[in-house]
């Protein structure tokens, strides 16, 4: 099976850099996957790609060597296996707050006796190869959020979940649940204090943490704090600099 | 953040004329979109639009003033969510049957603390404005339908839930329910004392209340009756006048 | 070969009622063909439907015995056949002024000797049946819009081409190049002398007329004028309808 | 209402052979349909379509007598009831484990009081016709799969509920289960045991049995041993044997 | 009619300034609208839109005062009609070498008697207005390419056409006929001096000039050289702006 | 620039492998793709797909090694532009009857100073390499049909043309066009006699010659004849033999 170039970069002591799509379409997806990126993550959740459109820029992404991976808008099984058999290499599920809905989600990426997936991966085998069946509890990626008051106080235990590999934080959700500003690139302490207590948990249960950026200079920082998967930028904030052009012009 | 006009249009003391779309397309969207109606609503449970149809065709009502609402599948929180995303102004939920499912589809409305939802606002911040994450709460709608017996039962409680809005009622499910017939513009007895029974549960909470009908006049007489909102008429039922036309060449 | 219902219509002395299909979409295309038209015509021209959708629009109505017709955006050989490839059951091509065009056309249309159309119907022979090579010439409509003033003037010697079926009146363009308004269910006497001029042309040719309207009324009176072809309605005038509902409450 | 196929073949002793698609697109369907399968069963568990192709594929399919059936990604009412809306007339369920679980399934398949199926059956009513309502419940197809430990563990008490039609083997996820391969046309002893038990415990409960093979030989093989219902071969499966016909070159 | 903005800018004796769509796509079309750009151009020549996605943009451009252009993929009257029809409020059309062809190409954009417009502007009508027939032919704008040597030789009488309203230089074709590099931003004293003989046979002949850039500061220079029209940067510049954030991180 | 592997296969003196694409869908392609075929031809002559479906479909066919082709639905110089832009490696256009319409062809796959292909190879950039402009003229195949009386009897000048790479013979159109019947693998006579002689033209004006094949049996035959580039089979046959499946059970 074609290993997952995450984990390779892991196991060489190095960070992957992740761009985040929030934006359907496959030439861009191509585009994208052409610029260098370790991973491109097709956002289900936020973003405005679907089930179709996921499939067909995992495709485009897979022109290249950049990871397709993606988040599903909720921990459904349905939804997650589907993503996987489509040959993402990881998924990251939004707002788990249990251990329960961690293991629900995490089984729902690995095949029995690791966990319940269903077999028929499609994509899959294409893009990992005939053996797709014997590594893929080994190589897909199971990342969940940590984005809730419910979540933060039982992030240990959580980060304890048999199979699971990263914890990935989203700045945004975790500010409006302390009360914060719901915002990218946060520097408010209280939401520091709780970027640092998953970023802990991780580490502690010997997963790899991840951080949602949306500057290379704060994706540096989060690096240097010990984060081993950095989104430095998405398509969004890309397009958003048009405007700065046009501001130029007056 | 941009005001919700059928809220505008309730504090008038005026109900809410809405339109209900079956059939995805983004021009079918925008001539409906065009006529005057004060809402449109895309129905992604008995209709044909899926996430994708609909982002588009919400893009195509908010060229005029008409406020996009749409109808989920089911309570299931990442579809409500991305509604909400792509820039629903509100969002009307199925079949609610307890107190418990009326929550978890309110919350799924509500940034934290009033509930769950989870912060990307695509669409809607476009839509709504730079403001939105202030004032969402208070401005999008967040609507249930009451169409069993169990939900009938419930229906003062349920229509306690904070934050809900408006109770929608269906009167195909209602004489389903009730061993009547699945029809439009009732007047069986039966179900009639069923649609009043919501009402006035929904009047007694505060509640705004809604009907689908499919004829002005039908609508007329529950504005008359106290409804808050009807939606008037489909595109369907639009289509299907054409065959009036076939009919009188013989 | 299945048939074209319209020939034998035709060959029964009756006119064929046709509704005009504007807006994309495969369920409004199916609900119209449940209506009992004895064809549907998607339009490619001022349509918004392009290939892949009347593909799909064209299987929807062939689950009913309606007849399924396209027009072209304009007289290209390679768009005229795909749509018959497709499984048009005729096409209608606009804006003809010469009797040239109207040979590129119609030869577009037939198989050699007759033609010069290119083989591969693939949707064509599941449609019209494993014989579809040997009577499509003789079963497919080839139909002209004569709009312009060079058309009108040369109407008499295009009608003439060999191939032909029916000359079709698309009474805006025919205002607009007459110095009038470009509007349905025309009543102008400039106008009208035209269209007579067109019907007379294509009955003294021994070919079929049709007329685009937006009413049964008209309809009729063009039926009773000689028109062996009456679009009756389309799917966007049917929407219109919605207004006056909406108008009804105020 | 149009009766299902299926159950007059089964009324006259027959088997029903069906094919696979596990490709999106309505080209493909409808040649399929042409060819003769007394179904089609469109995946969207591990097949690549999705809701809006499903109902464009539907459409393709009806234009022939095949019957077209699905399969949902999971145990979702929503996804199920928008799949018989869009006249599918038969669903497969994957992964039912419990009593509950069926009966939620089998419940959003049926509409009241035998179930909590909601009204709304808008290319239903196209296909199956003005009397659908009443004739629906009796009609649809309600099948579910056996392919876990804890469903074959229970699959007696599962059998028992109340309007499911028919039980379905998926031998690869059967495989995996026992701890065997994950592959089609099983003879792995281990294996063929539960599928036996499957099969004994649908006879048992006066159910249907139906069986996923991957061609005609093996097809006939399974027929013998007492299913109705065989998936012959898929789409995907078909377009391998490109490969050896390329092979053949060299 | 709703003027044309650009028309209005250049009016009050500013530039207008655009945006060029490569990647189809209403979600970032709309978010490209709402930064501000004059205009925004989906091109349908060497971008990855077709029409049904250009339909949907515009309908998302629609949503602010932005103007909708686009450009063909080559003087077809078909495809320049139906781009309009969708409310394109102005067309490129590349590679334009003689009067004759230039003329072939404002016909298409003109309503009789200023040209062969074909009557059916649906969008059109939703965008601009229902007096829309009456003021399209002053109000949309038909810009044309003049990018080969042919071209480049006889600008002076192809500026001439009646109804004309821009030349747009695409630098890179016109590196590449002129025997230099395909490249935006020139600074090629061969090809500098062909834009200035375009330039100046615009102004010449009363016609505004347009210049396509890929940066602010260029774009700046060639408003200051007397350009009416720039694009300043297109969507596809702005995501390799990641590449360069990659960059940051090694 | 990416070499073209059909190039390198011909430079080694063997012949390219190709298998048709007539259904669109990503899917499929990639599968397709993945079954070592030299090269897969996307039909937008007389196969379902569109161009979007297309630029989808070369992304994913560009996940292997496996050459991308598209045909042509008529000799247009946008549509050839487009699927060069796309990455396509090579087009086939159907239905050239002259040096002029061949030239004209032609013209439109290369760059000045060969032809007058417009520069903005999109998605050529990612696939063919940074240096695509300077090699895309040596690199692409030009391939024409040669499937007329006209075309036959022009044959040796049209061969003549500077640039062409290939003549593709079409069994079908070429038997229509002789009398004879519309079928592929043609055994009669008089068919084979013209494809001889298109074979022989290649030959003499030092041409590739290609045909299309429905069987490896029969493409074995024409490799041995001559023939440097086979369709072998296309996803459309495949599929039938899905009724060969069917029939084995009666």
């Amino acid at each position: 099976m074609r290993p997952n170039r995450i984990r390779e970069l892991w196991a060489a002591g190095k960070p992957a850099l992740n761009c985040w799509i929030t934006l359907p379409g496959t030439l861009a997806a191509e585009m994208l996957a052409h610029q260098g990126w370790d991973s491109l993550t097709v956002d289900l959740q936020h973003g405005g790609s679907d089930f179709a459109s996921m499939c067909a820029m995992f495709a485009a992404i897979s022109t290249t060597d950049t990871v397709p991976l993606m988040r599903v808008a909720w921990n459904t099984p349905g939804e997650v296996m589907r993503a996987l058999d489509a040959g993402a290499y990881g998924v990251i599920c939004p707002n788990i707050e249990s251990v329960e809905e961690c293991q629900r989600f995490v089984g729902a990426c690995r095949y029995p006796p690791d966990g319940y997936r269903s077999y028929g991966p499609k994509r899959g085998l294409l893009y990992g190869g005939k053996d797709y069946v014997h590594h893929a509890n080994q190589t897909l990626l199971a990342i969940i959020q940590i984005e809730t008051l419910q979540g933060l106080q039982r992030v240990d235990e959580i980060a304890q979940v048999e199979g699971l590999d990263m914890l990935y934080v989203g700045p945004s959700d975790l500010g409006l649940a302390l009360g914060r500003e719901a915002r990218q690139n946060q520097t408010d302490p209280v939401v520091m204090q709780a970027v640092d207590k998953i970023l802990g948990a991780a580490k502690k249960a010997g997963l790899k943490a991840g951080m949602h950026c949306t500057s290379a200079e704060y994706a540096q920082t989060m690096i240097a704090k010990g984060f081993d998967f950095v989104t430095v930028i998405s398509d969004e904030n890309l397009l958003a600099l048009g405007a700065a052009e046009r501001a130029k012009l007056g």
